[in-house]
């Protein structure tokens, strides 16, 4: 077991047939889930910030292929049968099941399909490597790989899945990340700890800078294991979904190369997560990645727009492959030797580190290059 | 005459040697000057802040190859000799030169060859349509073709060069930027319209969202065609201002297409002009254009994250070719009908009008495509 199945209580099933995929979790306990903060929310979204309101889910239904956004009153009602078509397969109260798209815009929710497929699988849900592998590929759209992950605590498990590969942005809910616990945990610290985990997490990887419609991460806890130290599960559940999130990025649409940044000496965490965000996202710095140029000039500019105060001549700035760490500029200076600054990025991970010695926030983000491919898998998505 | 050398009192003239231009522009008269508002400013726009204050100029000296951005003190001096390489060239005061400079961000200039450019082509300067080409050439760099731009006013004339094909983004002063008019403007009034002018016209422009340490917009005003009436003026000036941000738009890195979105119904103008930049600017968006791939959801959705509150069911999106536009969204409903949306994408030219029906402020903003050109562009610059 390597995510969800890994926890008590959970089982999961799911299938993909060409573009439409549906995903089955069966799990009951206490539950958060934080949401997309665009403006234009997508019916599912709306539907589930209230739901959660309670505190407690039964199970998780999720399609991919039709985001249903931008679907307005229909979508709506829809994201309600789409429920409903879970809670029957299950028998359980339909408002105590979590609904999530994913797919394309402003198109109606295919539910003859959803529930055919739903009322195929929802027999077949388990316990097992095969089916928490089958629902994290089930919820894939332009995905290249499913996205696993599972933490041991000390005494307790906590697992999720995830999906996203493009219009994957700074300051949102999440892409679609489905999170269990076997720890007893409260809804209310369930809540705060999974908003800090987001915050710290998904919302500090960068693929295109385009914020989803549908973004939502979904945390349930069955208590199986019993009480679990607060902070402690806090710890687990920031390790889980940074796991989780370093995968997305990897697997930016497109993406050859993963890219670190981590932003010390800033006045605030806050403000190092806006610098550390900024550059993660910059098409410069992205390309420069992919061709594996050196050009760390692209970085400092990227730092000097983020809107955080600091003195660009006091910098420190390094690059590194994820074992040795070089130099580029020093206190302001610029010390960097091209040849070696080059070697660095030719392995699958770059890491830069950019101290501003402005003060004692940090924070690290991730995305990844800008290739020809994520040009080519966007520009022909509808049609 | 098709720019600076069809306003009185200019003359010009520029050479390009492999990556490394030269432009000379001798010009007297009143001056202003807007800039980047990166926090990392390359030390020629330090300069120029501090000499544009006297609001007078006898002429400009652009160098292309090397940014002198991130350079520090020396950055700064070179800065400094570059201004008196200029004015012992034309025998004008060294406070009175302009000093400008593009190219790779973090290396010093090479002062010695900007002598001999400069001692070689400061002889030859004259009012001639053959030199504004020069000189609009010479401070290429990653850009296709020279832009220019001249608008006849009422007894006086406005015109400009400007280079600019990537690290462009909104919220700066600008890229370069040379304007020149025969009006007699007074420098405080001069300044105030090429704020409000670079504000509406170079600010709406997005090809990667990446600012640039070096942007500078300088406008000079020989005076030698006499008064004129101040309002005609600045709708003169933003007139030339923007023909020429388009061009830079046009000629974004790798792009094929130039992409127009008009918003109107916003809270406020600038409310308008921060949706229109966020659409413009969105990879998405971008990808879509390319693939002529009718996505518009994608320009709701990213009309959603731009911080401006408006109701997403009540907005009438239309797609335009430039000669007739196509609903895709009424009051909030889908009516679209993807052939005819596609086909509206065909040309070289394509237009999002969005009215969010939220009040009486309307703005437009200029992008282009993202293509594999870009990314073949960037991923390869400093070495």
């Amino acid at each position: 077991m390597k995510s969800i199945c890994g926890v008590e209580g959970v089982r999961a099933y799911g299938i993909k047939e060409g573009k439409f995929g549906l995903a089955l979790i069966r799990a009951s306990g206490t539950a958060a889930g934080v949401f997309t903060s665009n403006l234009v929310r997508a019916p599912p979204i709306v539907l589930m910030e209230k739901r959660i309101q309670s505190g407690y889910l039964d199970a998780v239904i999720v399609n991919s292929g039709c985001a249903n956004a931008y679907t307005g009153k229909q979508g709506g009602s829809d994201a309600v049968r789409m429920g409903e078509i879970g809670g029957r397969a299950f028998g359980v109260d339909p408002e105590n099941v979590g609904v999530a798209s994913t797919g394309v815009i402003g198109r109606y929710l295919d539910l003859p399909r959803i529930e055919d497929q739903c009322n195929r699988i929802a027999p077949l849900i388990e316990q097992s490597s095969r089916a928490e592998i089958l629902a994290a590929q089930a919820i894939m759209t332009t995905d290249l790989t499913e996205k696993h992950a599972l933490v041991q605590g000390n005494g307790f498990s906590v697992g999720g899945i995830t999906k996203g590969s493009g219009m994957i942005a700074p300051n949102m809910g999440t892409m679609l990340a489905f999170l269990y616990t076997d720890a007893d945990i409260p809804a209310s610290y369930l809540s705060s700890a999974l908003r800090q985990s987001a915050n710290r997490t998904f919302n500090r990887i960068v693929v295109d800078g385009d914020m989803s419609t549908n973004d939502i991460a979904l945390c349930t806890a069955t208590g199986l294991s019993g009480t679990a130290d607060h902070d402690e599960f806090a710890q687990a559940l920031e390790d889980c979904c940074r796991s989780l999130a370093i995968q997305i990025a990897m697997d930016g649409e497109g993406a050859t190369k993963l890219l670190e940044v981590t932003i010390t000496g800033a006045p605030s965490e806050e403000e190092a997560a806006s610098v550390a965000r900024t550059i993660v996202a910059s098409p410069l710095v992205k390309t420069a990645l992919y061709g594996e140029d050196p050009n760390w000039g692209r970085v400092i500019a990227a730092a000097g727009r983020a809107g955080v105060r600091f003195d660009p001549d006091a910098v420190d700035l390094r690059i590194s492959d994820g074992s040795v760490s070089h130099p580029l500029v020093s206190d302001g200076k610029i010390v960097v030797d091209l040849a070696t600054a080059k070697q660095a990025m030719h392995g699958k991970k770059v890491i830069f580190l950019l101290d501003l010695h402005a003060g004692p926030g940090s924070a690290t983000a991730w995305g990844c290059d800008l290739t020809e491919k994520y040009v080519e898998i966007n520009g022909r998505y509808t049609t």
